[in-house]
């Protein structure tokens, strides 16, 4: 996957793996944590003072904006941001009509007029403050096991409501290291987003959906928007008089970029790691979870674009929904292979027993001992769950029921008092909920959920572990033209297809849903309370997870330190800092990846078929050698000269006179890190990631740092771009350009 | 393709062109060349003296075989004999039942009496002598076109004819650099050839077509006979009693091999190459014969690979058929490719232009510039004739008229004395002949040789330029139902399906031909006038191309000495030696490719799916990294070391404390390489060529240095082979090892 978030669980980790060097770049830090690893910055040359970073009000963090899904930084003191293509798509997608195709053309806007809001919903969060609330979370939590679950989700909301007094903000209370510790979030919300500069999609996603994940890589990954707030400086919804956002500071951009061996760090918001998992915890992944969900993903795949191939309003419907499905398959393939490649297993399998007899060392280890095993069979139990209701939770796929069975949770929640209602649920959430609502008509047909959800219902009904409700709801037909007619009489006699409709029921209470003759509202109903016991049962396990995961984690985490390796917290959506250098890979046996790619490279790999076809003007100006500025010399050693030959330089050092495109560097990052800045030693914006590579996939679970390599857009590419193929010196002369 | 020598046109070139180091290490030397390149050769650190090199009665040179498509060389002094795995796989094929499947298995002789007759095909070729009969050949020729043609045939056939008194020797004259140079090649041939090692096919040919021409690559392309003559020491055909051939000398094995940067040579029999060509030559190859061959061969495979599918019958009778289309088509793919990744016309034209303006400067130019024109004038009339016969000569591709047509000229030719006969009719070649058509029945079923046919015969109706016979004989039908009616009478009536009955027309006199009711044999009859005029065409244009030629090529040699060029004859299945040094290559944008891979590589690719199902004895021993004494020290610098720091080391150097099994290097090879062997700088075996990479094979027409690297076996993967997997210590003795 390109590094945005997309929902659901994000794993990682290789091949080739050399242990003697394994500690090197990995960690995804809380910026408060940069000046425990200030001597590993200095070595990797840089030399911005980690204290700095880890102020959020300094520079330059406080030029760091969060998309909710993806990273941006401020680069020009008019609230001008900078993020990836396949981050601001949607804001693209919005504006694309027939008559002026942006996705395809590209956009740029001459001047503040031509700029375009990017949609009702895009959203910039700028961290403000990140607060250690570990006590107030855990006070008077209690023992039982679903109370501490019921206890800490009020802690927790309490805290966000008291820090969302100022509409302006929104905050969030997060679990760092499995529940060890919480830290509030609170982060400005900028609700007025436009649209600046997109290059063409040809250049943007430049090798598509077949480049995802690979390297070499010619992506021009940036689109430029702009913060805008109202006449009083404030954040406000769209507003034609909405003026340009001052940021707090504004990232300065060295037009010299950085070379092979530089140390570079990442600013952004990885969203979800798996590093201090158990062992037993990545087996069931990668031997049962990601192969199962991989053959349903390929069946769902394959059944979308065969309905897809005979019916273009199914196939232009499902297009998003394919390409995150594409996305998700090459992660499990990557995952799979990765897996396969290198025995991470084997190698977590051997720490776990190195940490156990670390343990028995210890004058501590009585009650550690035990918790491990106390957490080692709440797990077994949480896998138990987890398969269990894996095909009765697929059976509900239908987008209706999925419909049905929120709005009619809406309407039992809406009974208690708002503090009181489950996340999602809540008057705070309530736009989003009818954002989705609304949403569900631009993806979805009816022959395609029926496909699918037979699919579901049918692989349901192959295994024994079935619901009555369900079971009876379907007349008992099991299977064949049975069950697919009876699915037919849902779809023909719901009313839930017709948006209006469907809103209406966020307002209906519990008795009308009950008295329903609305088929997939019936099924809701009917299903509500098996999925409450359910839930139940998965909270008092949360609950008592919450106990035993922060006990193994302060082990781990002694252990850790006494081995001198990098303790962070696993990533999970918030601010994080990571560092690393610029560096080509081994990427297999007598395949060397070297870590920059070249305007030359990308004219070569033009075919005009998409998703290889460059733009023209974009050929052109190569072809013309325009290269501007931002040629880089040949800085690099020549393999022929005597120093190379005196220290027998067997491998061909890279050598250009042309424009970088992308290069790889080594820091650690994983979905949700799309668009970060990346900045070189000084702090000075280099370039902006937005990939990793596919060897480097397993690392949510494991970090191999021989074969981990993250890609980046080269800002000598963007700025290029910028000046000899789109012509936007408008926007050059806002960006506060340095030299070296 | 791997370097055998295929028959037919034999063509190569490259990517990211560096012009300044241009001419490194191109060259397919004569042996006696290698006096006038001594200074180079020193360069690369090739110490073995030029002189010795150029006598092929000293060590090494009299130790090089050729197989006739292939090369190998005398490693014991008991006749034993190692080359590619895939040059001996007829061979093994030819000793492999249901009870004993060598080719699956492999086979290892444990001592004399265990090696088995490789066929009654089989041939070892010592080339003795290499004498130049320029003059000798050129000596009463005239000035008419056609008699200077018939002249120099006759010539030639008159000293073949003296130089094979003993038949012990087979005897050629070659033409060099367009017939500028005649030498007469004087080879002793060796009749009995027996198989004595040969690795498994899934190690022999691990990675199968799906590798074929890539790299990295990890194959065991190597296999070992063993020259027997008559006990009294002289060739002999197969005879139990049949002793080991004591060869004039036989090669050092070096078993610490090469390392990357090491000057290296091999010597071989190269087939064909196009270097000297012209631009409107080339121009003719990549935008109408290669594209026009290629779409024809697809079609053909798409055929016989679609009727295999549902007849296992056609599937086993054209898998060798299929194999080596497929290895031609990737060939043109190949071809295809380079000529749109680098503009080698481009080059060849403004080189042309260089020349011209040379030319202009000679005091001789009047002459030349006109012999020039004249040249190019002749060319326009060659394609015109390529064109013109193209779809005609397409249409006789049927084998039953094909032998039909060989069969009647056999009766035609045998009117003439012996020595007036055609090439190819003569009685020295009459055995070959009659191992052709017995062959016939292995390759050949009627329903696939009539479903090529008609497609031929399609394409041949669909264009103007007919020929009344053929049209005659079809009844004018021209596609459809009732040509492919048509073609089933010939089917159905012809007796040459039947081998016995085949080979009794080799005896049948023209009146027999004529009156014969066989309807493939009366096509031929047909024929017969239409394809002499063709030829008598073409014997004409090449009696006036060989005036017009070696004049151009006098010009050339002139102007290429004048810049400093390499001056070589093109590849004619001659024996040559080219030098290099052990070298990887930009393979790509930021895709470099290093020289050697690894057991554990191997290892990585192996799926347990052919071709990559390695041996499980093979995949056991490196699992137990028993490297014997065959494993390379870390001599490769390493990358974190200050030395490199300091002076920036950006692409990663190899590194491996395992076995090699493939490396690359940077010599000049082609089609009957395959098996050659690589020497180092002593002219000690350090490995054996067996392919070139895909980026390489335009260099048939064009070497581009940076670019060209030949794959060869480590000869430390072919001993740890041997010692490690398969046992062969009794071979181990034989050889000569020696160490660094």
């Amino acid at each position: 996957m390109r590094n945005a978030l997309f929902p659901a669980l994000m794993l990682s980790s290789g091949l080739l793996l050399t242990p003697q060097v394994a500690q090197a770049d990995e960690g995804q830090w809380q910026p408060y944590q940069m000046p425990s690893i200030a001597p590993q910055l200095k070595a990797r040359g840089i030399d911005i003072p980690a204290k700095q970073l880890a102020d959020l009000s300094q520079y330059p963090m406080n030029a760091v904006v969060g998309l909710g899904y993806c990273t941006a930084s401020f680069v020009s003191p008019q609230g001008l941001v900078v993020t990836n293509h396949h981050c601001a798509y949607r804001a693209v997608q919005f504006n694309s009509k027939k008559q002026h195709n942006y996705l395809a053309e590209g956009f740029l806007a001459k001047n503040f007029e031509q700029e375009l809001s990017a949609g009702p919903n895009e959203r910039l969060y700028i961290t403000e403050a990140v607060t250690d609330v570990t006590k107030q979370v855990n006070a008077n939590i209690g023992t039982d096991p679903l109370e501490r679950y019921e206890n800490i989700q009020a802690n927790r909301k309490a805290l966000i409501k008291e820090c969302e007094q100022d509409q302006n903000y929104r905050c969030s209370v997060r679990s760092f290291h499995n529940g060890l510790e919480y830290f509030l979030i609170k982060q400005l919300i900028i609700r007025d987003v436009r649209l600046v500069y997109a290059p063409p999609e040809s250049a943007g996603a430049f090798g598509g959906d077949v480049d995802n994940y690979e390297y070499p890589r010619h992506v021009a990954d940036f689109t430029f928007l702009r913060a805008y707030v109202g006449q009083d400086g404030k954040p406000a919804s769209y507003a034609k008089d909405n003026v340009p956002y001052k940021p707090k500071s504004h990232l300065k951009i060295n037009t010299k970029g950085v070379k092979a061996g530089d140390g570079v760090f990442v600013a952004g918001y990885p969203g979800s790691t798996n590093r201090y998992r158990l062992s037993s915890e990545l087996s069931f992944a990668s031997d049962w979870l990601y192969p199962t969900l991989a053959k349903r993903y390929q069946l769902r795949i394959d059944t979308i674009k065969q309905m897809g191939a005979n019916d273009q309003d199914i196939s232009i419907k499902y297009a998003g929904t394919l390409a995150g499905m594409a996305n998700r398959m090459k992660k499990y393939n990557g995952l799979l292979d990765g897996f396969k490649a290198t025995d991470i297993n084997g190698i977590k399998q051997n720490r776990e027993n190195d940490f156990r007899a670390w343990l028995a060392n210890d004058p501590r280890n009585q009650s550690f001992q035990q918790q491990f095993d106390t957490l080692e069979e709440l797990l077994v139990k949480q896998r138990q769950q987890r398969q269990d209701n894996y095909y009765f939770n697929n059976a509900q796929s239908s987008s209706l029921l999925t419909t049905a069975n929120r709005l009619y949770r809406l309407a039992k929640e809406k009974q208690k008092p708002d503090a009181e209602r489950e996340e999602g649920y809540q008057q705070r959430d309530m736009k989003l909920f009818k954002a989705r609502l609304n949403r569900l008509d631009t993806s979805f047909d009816i022959r395609v959920d029926k496909a699918l959800w037979l699919q579901d219902l049918t692989a349901y009904f192959a295994q024994q572990n079935r619901i009555a409700p369900l079971d009876a709801a379907l007349n008992q037909h099991h299977s064949g033209t049975q069950l697919s007619e009876q699915l037919d009489t849902f779809y023909s006699s719901t009313s839930l297809t017709d948006s209006s409709k469907r809103l209406a029921w966020m307002d209906a209470d519990v008795e009308a849903f009950e008295s329903s003759q609305d088929p997939f509202i019936q099924l809701a109903v009917a299903l509500y309370d098996t999925k409450m016991q359910a839930e139940l049962e998965s909270k008092t396990l949360t609950g008592q997870l919450s106990k035993a995961r922060p006990e193994y984690m302060k082990a781990v985490i002694s252990y850790y330190q006494a081995n001198d390796w990098p303790v962070y917290p696993d990533a999970n959506g918030t601010l994080r800092i990571s560092y690393g250098m610029v560096d080509g890979y081994q990427s297999a046996d007598a395949l060397y990846k070297q870590p920059f790619t070249t305007l030359e490279g990308l004219a070569a790999k033009h075919t005009g078929i998409a998703p290889f076809n460059a733009p023209e003007k974009l050929l052109t100006a190569i072809e013309q050698q325009r290269y501007g500025d931002y040629k880089v010399d040949s800085v690099y050693r020549d393999p022929a000269s005597w120093l190379c030959r005196l220290f027998s330089c067997m491998a061909k050092p890279e050598r250009f006179d042309t424009v970088p495109v992308n290069f790889l560097s080594s820091v650690d990052t994983t979905g949700g890190n799309s668009g970060s800045p990346v900045f070189n030693g000084k702090g000075e914006l280099v370039g902006l990631n937005f990939d990793s590579t596919y060897e480097a996939i397993t690392k949510d679970w494991f970090f191999n740092p021989t074969i981990t390599r993250a890609i980046h857009v080269d800002i000598r590419y963007v700025l290029w771009m910028m000046e000899e193929v789109d012509g936007a010196d408008n926007l050059i002369k806002e960006l506060d350009l340095v030299g070296n």
